[in-house]
């Protein structure tokens, strides 16, 4: 119909030609979103390794909110105050299919100052300010010498928050969550995992 | 160089029927993804009415968590005990860019018992587990009649929570955040809130 092979040949490359920047984008997106590989930029390093500060994770899956006020912790909490901890969605998402923290988790715990102390809905611990920025991520090769492989990260307890930050030394936060968390993580705390894991776990 | 208009016509209307299917899925997940429209069903409402109890909030925009334990509320604190508050993503995108809560709003509190109150990170309060579910929604369309078209529902304070229930009554719950909260919403204690508010609202 189309005469020679040549044409044909023609007609072939020529719908190729459209259709593949057509869905490029598209099929981009979708990629993305339905076929996590654990391997997207959840947060960056800068060259010489230091974690930059992370964006975005307002919008991650929220696990839970410890709260350890200053004034039951002798003015000074370890973790002042209210503790928000968020899990990128691809590692919540493997979290869901196996109870276990994927080799590129990355967790972020938001501090925030408790405001008021009393509202219509009672006595209590309400949420002011933010106040500081922690993270957790567990990468086997960019920390293969931590226990677990899990490195952890501190933006400060006080607004400028530091835009990027070296890993802290593994006696300051990793061996408390080796000796007290579960693989690392204080999962007791965040009810958000606990419901989420298989039930055969 | 294609010989005739009506073959012309031929090889344009082929490169539309293979790059159409092709592009179909992706740009339909794109567009779902980019450009809501607040008309996604969100919640669903029986036959009758009620509000059926929701689900997939876990994953939605987490905006704060106010602690009204028990025990500082005379062993029964009207809301007991952590109210974990989320947002429906697509109103939250639109909250983003006008800091108005768009019709069609949903927020879930899901409540969460006390659990420990001493951690390794200090004494405070710790997420127990769940025991309760309330939902405020704001259409105009279905709750013409309400003070700025929100309705309030509860599932219950204690599992196993009710599977669908009807619309609290105005005095109960509309009435304090209308005389209270900032347009029906406490954003006062939800920082995530009052951080993704445009500047110049």
């Amino acid at each position: 119909m189309f005469g020679s092979n040549r044409r044909r040949l023609f007609i072939v490359s020529l719908l190729f030609g459209i259709a593949a920047p057509l869905c490029a984008v598209p099929f981009g997106v979708a990629v993305k979103a339905a076929a996590p590989d654990g391997k997207a930029p959840k947060v960056e390093f800068s060259e010489e390794g230091k974690l930059k500060q992370p964006v975005g994770f307002r919008k991650w899956v929220y696990i839970g909110t410890p709260l350890t006020p200053n004034d039951l912790n002798n003015g000074e909490a370890p973790f002042p105050e209210f503790h928000s901890v968020y899990m990128d969605p691809d590692s919540f998402a493997l979290y869901e299919q196996t109870g276990k923290y994927p080799d590129g988790t990355v967790l972020v715990k938001e501090l925030i100052a408790v405001g008021d102390r009393e509202a219509t809905s009672g006595k209590g611990y309400f949420m002011g300010d933010f106040i500081g920025l922690e993270v957790s991520i567990k990468d086997k090769q960019r920390f293969a010498d931590e226990p677990g492989n899990w490195a952890y990260f501190s933006f400060g307890h006080k607004y400028p928050l530091k835009t990027e930050v070296a890993k802290n030394l593994t006696a300051s936060c990793n061996k408390c969550h080796q000796d007290n968390a579960n693989e690392f993580v204080f999962d007791k705390y965040y009810p958000v995992l606990r419901a989420a894991a298989p039930k055969t776990k």
